[in-house]
């Protein structure tokens, strides 16, 4: 079984030094978060996770979640751990003290949540998607909504649910068919099968609040006419207390290749009451509040299985004996793997993005905090902008360099690797559902290129790449070697920009056949940028902590070397057209 | 469940038109295998692979391998199989007719392999280490043995393993530990523990051969004192018929990530009588024969299950439908993904990877045969020298882009590529071994660069890459465009290659460093000139098959702009250095 220990020094040098958003820090509620009371809490969170969380990964992968005559039963193991996790309050960690929340920002949570996924994903997925909908239903429903539901879920005893697809309607939810029928008392009649649906039932939580997207009966067509509503799998009483069977059961579970401890529903509603959240024919935008959270959070999915895969890899490497390094020392006999620049190489490429991206997440962070809760609305909408912009990119960037670096992982090991005793194969199967769910690494790109690079408040690409540019003119001399490798690649970025902008005019099937490669770019880009603010702090405070900053400045320059130079073949395939691609008959 | 046809248009246009090596056609025995036998046989083999091999596939995956009471079972359904597999002559298509085989060449039964590789991987890897064997006891062992026991392997009553790592050793086979202790009579007594043999023990077959590594008593340490053996699981009696139990038994079996009705075993070999194949102490030499050969079919499995993985993709693309394309034609509604860029995109790349790889390893399969049959001996030396320098690149190569494109299908699929329903994520768990077994990629390139650029016969590298210059000067105005793209690209490997031979003087960390990407880039320019080669046909004779013809230039223009760029980033990277990963301090 794979070990883990969180990278608590990693994490509260970011928290300590990079807590640097001018913005993030006028947020008046969160300045009493102070670096202190976060290592407290980090400490405390690695023991929860090290200890009964870990363990439960292996569990769940060999004893897979079943549905039993109608009841969906979780892993051996899953109900107590839980227990322990809402008990102590990791449940209610970034929510709204109002109902019961302990108020941290994503500057913290974010940590949280990556260490969760180091761990075990398919327990860590019971309670995010509740953090997901209570996200939703605390920005889009009443008063009268939150008070009955919200203090339950962000204690844990309800966990929640976001139920978008439909076997006919998975990227294109336009399609969907799931009725809402309004009674006379202003609630609903829910009808309509949903698939996929990640936590829709187990045997965790006393109740499960469903946020079910579905067309009411005098709705439009398409996107335009789909609302929002709040399906309980147990009615609510007026007083609060659970009440009877709603009509919603559980068709089926998935069999699937990864996080088998979760349960991946086919729910079945029928004439299930519910309510509606927001507005008519809006439902796909406060849907979007909580998708465009949960995907970040999918990215931080990605980055905790690179962590733990790689602290796995390195461990191995130590002590596995193969073959003499050309340095050897040893006069009889082998090296450890460890003295192999091939192997070393390896590890590298993993430490330097797995570092790069936790910097980036961290950077993320602090916008996000910016958008939602800053004083001044422009500020806000400056940050949600840039939000917006990076929520495709650590969504997929992180995911796909998830695959890379367990996949490496497994090569390290050989053909230990493949089998199950080591359990590094299971990171691979775990992570691989991250670049599928919440809109597959190619949707994100659509959404970026088409959606993201320029909205309604303009030109946000430019004033993204501005901000690099900005936050790059650093005297310091050590520095110069890496922002000369980054401004050649900012260049390119910006080429790659300009023909994108050319193509959207008449040829958007060009920038389709694109996006995949931009997306790219940009987000290595975005992790250099990241990279550079940890070597700021890493040479001006280089003699406070030798070993740790050397270490830093190391990493960074194997990313700069051999990770950034990616960016030169993506733009060359993806600007070579698409014609030749549209033309083409798939007999 | 996935579907298979097998692509018989594209291998018997190879059969047919590509078949151009004149040393090749200069060997006498192959002159009689005509294109129209060869269209019979591949027929034929379409059948038994489409119809009885390709269920097997789930069949294995949800009913793995098991061990009970020390005899392994393998999974249902298997057993006829194998007996109607053995029965139709499919085990012996390639042997000496001397033996009982059909003599047919490699170029016949390379498609063959890849029909196997597609239908069943686990299925196949039962009859695939019997021709490894087979072919290193034809080369290496005395006419008794080879009389005593070649018969019944290509029959396939037999079958044959071969015995390498042990839980200490896998690359590095210079630390092995299994002993030899020489008879009075000649024979030898075996003793040691062997893992992760592949068909180690079965219910397949009356009797298991397997080829084992040892030291002798009175040999050195490392690798000059290892020695080749034949172990019978049962000893064979001096009429040929099968006697009583030898001294091997089956410790365990390996669960594995995939290819799990395949038999992955621990093998303890307890004073079991074994006989010395070839000369004292040059066992690894012999059994390279064999590793070699099996190597390339390795490279062939990667080449079969994207080949599937295509098929797949393709056919749920024209079905399933999300979303408008920008040129939809619907006025309501969906359009069928394939309509989209960014999936016809995928499914280009997967195409034009696959059939360039055909085409190389048609090629290579051509060589392979002047290499051991031709009948001048320096003919069949610089074959050697060719299918030696190719034998990692198309290992490597063929078995990384089948992760590639088995996890670009899952992609295609969405959610339901995770699922276990659609044995799309089968596919890739099944190919995630090929990057590992027969030496891990990483051991493919580090041979590549440090044994196989330049050997005693000279500058091997150069002499490839001036074939390759020789091939391509093409008068054809219309072939020139994709000669220009890989010119420049051969200038990169040029410039990489004297890179490599400058390091390789005193900076053998450096070049340890880019081996990975030196071999992707060499095998990209092969992959590149193998296109060349099947361009010319369709240029030449395009009016004759103007749809067929068209569809490969237009594939072969993907591979050209999408594909072959990638070259750029890998030399970049690779040739930043290994001073700052060598002094990298792992704490």
């Amino acid at each position: 079984m794979p070990t883990y220990t969180a990278p608590l020094e990693d994490m509260i040098f970011l928290y300590e030094k990079l807590r640097n958003n001018k913005s993030y820090n006028e947020i008046e509620k969160y300045k009493e978060v102070t670096s202190d009371l976060v290592k407290d809490i980090l400490q405390e969170a690695a023991k929860i996770n090290q200890n009964i969380i870990l363990p439960l990964a292996k569990i769940g992968d060999e004893n897979p979640t079943i549905l039993e005559n109608g009841v969906v039963r979780t892993p051996p193991g899953y109900k107590e751990a839980y227990k322990k996790f809402i008990e102590d309050g990791w449940q209610s960690l970034s929510c709204d003290p109002k109902y019961g929340g302990q108020g941290m920002p994503k500057t913290v949570s974010a940590f949280f949540d990556e260490m969760l996924s180091s761990s075990s994903l398919a327990f860590k997925l019971y309670s995010e998607l509740s953090i997901g909908a209570y996200n939703c239903i605390n920005s889009h429903a009443t008063d009268s909504i939150k008070n009955k539901f919200l203090p339950k879920m962000v204690e844990g005893k309800w966990s929640g649910t976001m139920c978008l697809t439909e076997p006919v309607c998975g990227t294109d939810l336009g399609l969907l068919k799931t009725k809402a029928v309004e009674q006379s008392d202003g609630t609903f009649k829910i009808s309509g099968q949903k698939i996929f649906i990640t936590s829709g039932d187990h045997d965790l939580t006393e109740n499960i609040i469903h946020l079910v997207i579905a067309r009411a009966s005098d709705s439009p067509k398409g996107t335009k006419g789909i609302s929002l509503f709040l399906v309980p799998k147990f009615v609510v009483k007026e007083d609060g207390s659970v009440g009877q069977r709603n009509g919603v059961s559980t068709g089926s579970i998935e069999s699937k290749m990864g996080i088998k401890g979760s349960a991946t529903c086919v729910l079945n509603f029928d004439n299930s009451i519910g309510y509606m959240i927001g507005p008519k024919n809006k439902g796909l935008n406060s849907m979007f509040t909580m998708m465009n959270l949960e995907r970040i959070v999918v990215g931080i999915q990605g980055l905790g299985i690179s962590e733990i895969a790689y602290q796995n890899s390195l461990a191995y490497a130590k002590e596995r004996k193969q073959g003499k390094s050309h340095n050897s020392q040893s006069g009889d006999g082998a090296d450890f793997i460890i003295e192999h620049a091939d192997i070393r190489k390896s590890l590298l490429n993993m430490k330097s993005i797995i570092e790069g991206e936790r910097a980036l997440c961290f950077w993320l962070s602090q916008q996000t905090e910016v958008s939602l809760y800053h004083k001044d609305e422009k500020t806000r909408q400056e940050a949600t902008d840039l939000v917006s912009l990076m929520t495709p990119v650590v969504k997929s960037l992180f995911t796909d360099m998830g695959m890379e670096i367990t996949s490496d992982a497994m090569q390290i090991f050989g053909g230990y690797g493949y089998t199950k005793d080591q359990g590094i194969e299971q990171l691979y199967r775990d992570n691989r559902i991250t670049p599928i769910y919440e809109g597959t690494n190619s949707v994100q790109a659509i959404d970026l290129v088409f959606r993201k690079l320029i909205n309604k408040n303009g030109n946000i690409i430019d004033k993204y790449i501005s901000l690099i540019k900005k936050d790059i003119l650093i005297e310091d001399q050590k520095i110069k070697p890496f922002i000369e490798k980054l401004s050649k690649n900012i260049e390119i970025l910006a080429k790659f920009t300009n023909w994108i902008n050319e193509k959207m005019k008449n040829s958007k099937d060009d920038v389709s056949a694109a996006c995949n490669d931009y997306l790219k770019v940009l987000g290595l880009v975005a992790t250099a940028h990241a990279w550079v603010k940890v070597l700021e702090v890493s040479f001006k405070d280089y003699e406070k902590n030798k070993q740790f900053y050397e270490e830093k400045i190391q990493t960074a320059n194997f990313f700069f070397n051999r990770v950034l130079p990616r960016i030169e073949s993506y733009y060359l395939t993806a600007t070579s057209g698409s014609k030749y691609i549209m033309d083409f008959k798939f007999n």
